[in-house]
């Protein structure tokens, strides 16, 4: 058995756009925003994520992302830029949080470790620093999920193994583009040396 | 004179739209993306950055970036979302890199350390570690350039007082979108403690 087990942790994200709350407060669906796809690609590509999934239950929006995907897999796009035709191999559209967690599981056989992240996070919290020790140090899958509009939904929070602290910047102002924080985190936990 | 001196040194942060490179490594000017500057401008706010300078060199993309900062900051979007008219009072339109150079010099009565960033840089590099600790432990005000297209044009590079380590990813893949560079690179040389 001890050779079937993975060398190294294997990193996934997602982008989740329903369970999200709004400026509100509200529990919203977002629509998928073509930077963020584009600009996660490039980073989960850079990083070594295994996979970037991109999670909303409306199906004109999966059709949507699953043209702009194409584009760049296959169509104009992947000669016109081959680069970005590597970053858009990395990703994969689900309709909900479940379906990703059961494809990690199947693949890796065995249940992911799910780390929420956010921008308001109070508490017993696990450091960046702690996730890149974590991941470096054991054999388990890791899936990170990013909220759009103004977060990830509590109903989903509550049901992670553990929240990631929030990147804070120099005068308390934490407003940063999805996009940005995804750098941010992604930078923080992977060993690219 | 002593007391005159600032406590810290200043961080400074331009996006260059010429002169730069595109694809096939001409020099060109690049159009301004309006995800760029929301993008870089709640960086800048985030980390603290004293002013984001836009610097293109042509009157009708100052005049269209102008339009957008000022809705974010006096028209709907400023009553809409205060948080993104706070990230837009950092953002300063130029048209060229000698304007704003000058405009650091005589702000802080001493010309700025001028580092520039690429995707590709070999050779004697600054790191990101030594520039942080650089910028915690001197009082010189620094400007930090990015470059839009394929990268800045080598007559700026040669120029400037440092290159600064080029982010690498885990296979090599240097392809980010320069708002995600600004977010690797902003934390990794700005102490936020």
């Amino acid at each position: 058995m001890r050779d079937r087990l993975p060398k190294a942790s294997k990193l996934y994200i997602a982008l989740l756009h329903y369970p999200v709350i709004n400026k509100d407060g509200k529990v919203v669906a977002t629509a998928i925003a073509n930077m963020d796809v584009h600009d996660i690609a490039r980073l989960a590509k850079t990083y070594g994520v295994e996979t970037f999934y991109l999670i909303n239950p409306i199906e004109a929006q999966r059709k949507l992302a699953s043209q702009i995907i194409d584009h760049w897999r296959k169509g104009y796009g992947a000669t016109h830029n081959p680069f970005r035709k590597d970053a858009f191999e990395k990703v994969e559209i689900k309709s909900d949080l479940s379906e990703v967690v059961e494809e990690i599981r199947a693949l890796n056989h065995c249940k992911p470790q799910i780390i929420v992240t956010g921008a308001n996070f109070q508490g017993e919290l696990l450091s960046c620093r702690g996730l890149r020790e974590a991941i470096k140090s054991n054999y388990l899958p890791y899936l990170l999920i990013f909220g759009t509009g103004s977060g990830i939904a509590d109903e989903i929070v509550n049901q992670a193994d553990h929240r990631l602290e929030s990147i804070r910047g120099k005068d308390g102002y934490n407003h940063l583009a999805v996009r940005s924080a995804v750098a941010v985190i992604l930078d923080r936990i992977v060993d690219t040396t």
